[in-house]
């Protein structure tokens, strides 16, 4: 058993790679082509510049998106001590491979016609939104899990993702720009059902490795400032151009200062001797940004921004300190990022809110406006209170779909040839990467600077 | 009096925290509204496709900024090898907490009609410039200041911030879009006079921590890297759209490059034996963009923006060199960041530089950009002489208030219940942080490679 | 000898750091000019939207190409376990001079009427992909030159490389949008051929410090994140706005996922034991942006960019394994980071692509976009036959500069005066930098934890 692993392990991720790369390019052979945008023989400026804009009104904030996604949600994760590398790296892999994945998922859902998946900017916003929502479900399983396992994983997230994205946005006419429900919501729950199902009785044997040093937490700092800076970005990226992108870039701001105070205020005052935690400020500081996801769209106000900003902030930050351990002793969910405190938590709050706003949504707050946040209740096809309804709905099928799939996602997933990390191997690189040394280099270092100084 | 403080820090902090968001939120809920241009029923694709594009072409520079803030300012102040945690963790709650109390000082002053201020993106920008200028000075009081003292310094530099651009930019008439006078001579003067009220003669007992390690230098790299590549859309972010935004963003650019060039020139010249210092190349690189904070809107020219840049990196480099020692031994001033020599000197010689190029303003060289650039010469309000003499005026009501206001902030400061670090546990981020060790991880590596192997 | 050098490097850097900086500043004086949309007498809101939002739709780009240069370069090559401060310091010193030499060099060559060169946003973004190329060539010398023989060697490739991209892009009417041939196959095999003329047979004396330790890879990451995720902006930068960008992003976007899979799938396969070598995934990964440099503008289709970043990926994977220590032993050529695998050969098969779908190009497939891709094939002054024969003709002429001009500046920076590092001081920042110790730090930090406890 001691060598099948590593054997093994050789050639599953590699083969899994190469296949899943053969399988889309094939699939992106048949099926996918430019849309009218980006095709040299259907694009032309046209009389409307804000069709002819929309690649440049939509392209920076999908940049700002791909720097949270790949910096932002990699960096994040770097906090432990011995997982730098499978943080950044893995998260480098499994976003790669959902990137490509995403556009074939969602293609078909959403952009099919004549036989054909169109890609233009907007299926690079959706696909990071998709790879937003695995690599939630990654941080929940973080330091526990191979990266043959976590492709395994992608792929299966990735389908039920698209699936529930279509159900709620195109089925059931709900409102969830930002991803409250869609990503925030069902990443967490995703990757806290598939921990459950992986739950190791035995994690003891690497507790001690399940921690930061202090490099690694100013590693993990530059994830956090990422996330936090382009959040305005993330919510509005996929909304209307014009007033709606400007409001949600506002809202997502004001939430964002609110949750940082308050997780500021919480981590002193809940701590035994009034000194912050570093884990509540890289983690619940953001808090602000997943719970308006769905609301930041809709006339939330700022100080309505503001006060679910708190809001999450102080739950997010309560979670870490007194629902984790409950997490894990109790329901058998070890969390290692706390992925329920950051996006569980405040997902389903965002959701809640988006009920609320939707519920209070009037032709006299948004006026013409109701057209593009909600285009049902504007065209008198639904009142306020049956779009709030959808949303509330649409927030229960998210968690149908996350708990039953995360938990289909953990059967997956212990599949022995998948090459699991040991329980006293958890937390440590060495598993999946050539590590270098640090102690040599710096044994050498006093030497070479007296070789220095004499030669000078 | 041994366990007094740290039983005080636990309430202090979190009250103020606390207080100051629901003081916020109150005023945001009173008088915060959304402007016409992100209120869903005062907003409509216009005619005019300028006006409709702003949010779109300030949004980007926006971002720009707003990763400065965080990533920029927040990673430049990490180099310290004990207060990581602290130097990138304050940052990001006193810059949160400034921007909601920007939006509410400058909207009185700014955007206030009708009873309600009038939120938007450029709302947003100024808030950003206001927490710049509270880390400028922050920079001054690095490792000698709790957060709680940090909390109630943004408090009072943000009405007198807001004050004084208001002054200057509203009433004199003067011109300052990227701030050499309201962000850079401010902050600096502000916080160096504060630092002189909290003038430490004992700091020699935290001098050890007063340094840089190895990596520390690296993550403050990130931080002087970020705030050099943004710093065109810096200067930018508020001018004119059109040739204004281009020109400012030119001129900025070409600067940088020779600052860049002079810091490196003089860095090794003033040293002993021909080595660069990292503590030049780190802050004295960017004075270039502090430099032509007024001018780069203007005809500066780009051979008069790479004489100015070059100039700056000089001057600050010199700085670090001969007159920060000075600054603290004869002026009883303790400058942690050097922020006299980054944004103090090229602040005022920015302004210098305002007062020239506004003096030299022809309707010639402007030709109809005259009205967005100069808009009272262009009227005829007044002559380039007389914009020149205002100029040279704002300068001074800027240092008025950053030294009798700073002076002010030191006295507030000095409250005995904020909490303030003992001169012998200055730098040192265990004073306000749970620190995790370096050490225990380190020893136990050698160990759990063997292990590692051994199972293979 | 061992005491004149540091006195001579006291002087050679500072002396040509100054002596260059004013000779660009003479030559901004007498030539350099604001273009008609950066001047404010020449510039007006047009008729065109289109032109009027030009620096608008390019500058969100241009600040990306601005972070790959200095953030993704620049940590990119901090892999090194002791030169960290050079290559991040040396990488800001010799992109900050380039850009400012290659806006001359350039400028004459691309925007020269009336007596002045012409600047504006494209000068900006041109000049960075000068700084990239001359970046490349730094990553294969790294650690083996020192900054006086980095700024000689930028100042000589950046006049080669911009005769080469005169050449191809406006004699040959080559197109080359995202430098596969005038960015990455010129770099590469300039700093490759550089490399051979200074090969050191001795530099087994430094070859302890020629390799990673764990935190320094982390900070690589930081480079290759940022790199990935802004390349579909560096390739898009100087692509005709419109269709041609978003399809450029779309290509570039799907290239390079698939490179990352590749190189994952390749680095465990080659391995001994299934384990990741971060070297692979901090450079192959990267691949997939440079393979489509040429042919992302063109209708290269999504598969088609999939696919060749998959080859990318793949063949920069073995050269790391495979051909890098061949190079050196065989063909005495010392590649410090491996740009012969992530820019010599995908630029080589770049540049193969573009041929390949130059001649493939047709009316039916482009339509009216024909003419933004490749005019004279519109116009009917080429066939899409001899595009190809033109493509491929400026990747040798491409080769011949690099190779010819590398070598030259070989026996350039031979000169003695220059300061080149001793064998035995290869890789190591002490040699040109005031380095903090880490150690001392470290002893102290147990004592102050104790201290603080007990006051508390």
């Amino acid at each position: 058993m001691a060598r099948t692993p590593r054997r093994h392990r050789r050639l599953v991720l590699p083969l899994l790679c190469l296949l899943s790369q053969g399988a889309t390019a094939l699939l992106f052979a048949i099926f996918v082509r430019y849309n009218h945008e980006t095709d040299a023989a259907l694009w032309h400026w046209g009389n409307n510049s804000n069709v002819d804009n929309e690649f440049y009104f939509r392209y920076p904030s999908f940049q700002d998106v791909h720097a949270m996604i790949f910096v932002g949600f990699g960096f994040l994760m770097v906090f432990l001590q011995r997982y730098g590398f499978s943080s950044v790296g893995f998260t480098f892999l499994v976003a790669a491979f959902t990137l490509q994945w995403a556009t074939l998922a969602q293609g078909f859902l959403h952009s099919f016609h004549d036989g054909h998946i169109h890609v233009g900017v907007e299926s690079l916003i959706n696909a990071d939104f998709c790879a937003g929502a695995v690599l939630i479900s990654f941080g929940a399983v973080l330091g526990k899990t191979g990266p043959a396992q976590l492709l395994l994983m992608a792929l299966l997230e990735t389908v039920l993702f698209s699936v529930n994205e279509f159900i709620l946005l195109s089925l059931l006419g709900v409102r969830d720009a930002g991803g409250s429900m869609t990503i925030h919501t069902f990443g967490a729950y995703f990757g806290l059902s598939l921990s459950r199902v992986l739950y190791r009785s035995q994690l003891e044997k690497s507790r001690q490795r399940q921690s930061s040093v202090y490099h690694s937490d100013l590693f993990a700092m530059i994830g956090t400032i990422f996330l936090w800076i382009f959040w305005p970005s993330f919510n509005s990226a996929p909304t209307e151009l014009g007033d709606g992108q400007h409001r949600t870039a506002l809202n997502t701001y004001y939430s964002l200062t609110a949750s940082t105070l308050s997780t500021f205020a919480l981590s002193a005052l809940i701590s035994g001797d009034g000194r912050l935690d570093m884990v509540h400020i890289q983690n619940a500081a953001l808090a602000g940004g997943v719970v308006v996801g769905t609301s930041s769209e809709m006339m939330l106000t700022p100080f309505g921004a503001m006060a679910a900003g708190f809001l999450a902030g102080t739950v997010s930050t309560l979670g870490y300190k007194f629902f984790t351990p409950v997490l894990e002793s109790k329901f058998k969910v070890q969390d290692t990022c706390g992925v329920h405190n950051l996006h569980g938590m405040p997902g389903i709050l965002g959701a809640l809110l988006g009920v609320l706003v939707a519920w209070l949504a009037t032709h006299e707050a948004y006026g013409d406006g109701l057209q593009s946040v909600f285009p049902l209740v504007a065209n008198g096809q639904r009142s306020a209170t049956s779009q709030a309804v959808y949303q509330l709905f649409g927030m229960f099928v998210t968690l149908g779909f996350a708990s039953v799939g995360g938990s289909l996602g953990g059967f997956l997933l212990r599949l022995p040839f998948l090459d699991s990390p040991p329980d006293s191997q958890c937390f440590e690189d060495q598993v999946y990467w050539e590590v270098p040394g640090e102690q040599e280099a710096e044994a050498q270092r006093p030497l070479r600077a007296e070789e220095s100084d004499t030669q000078a």
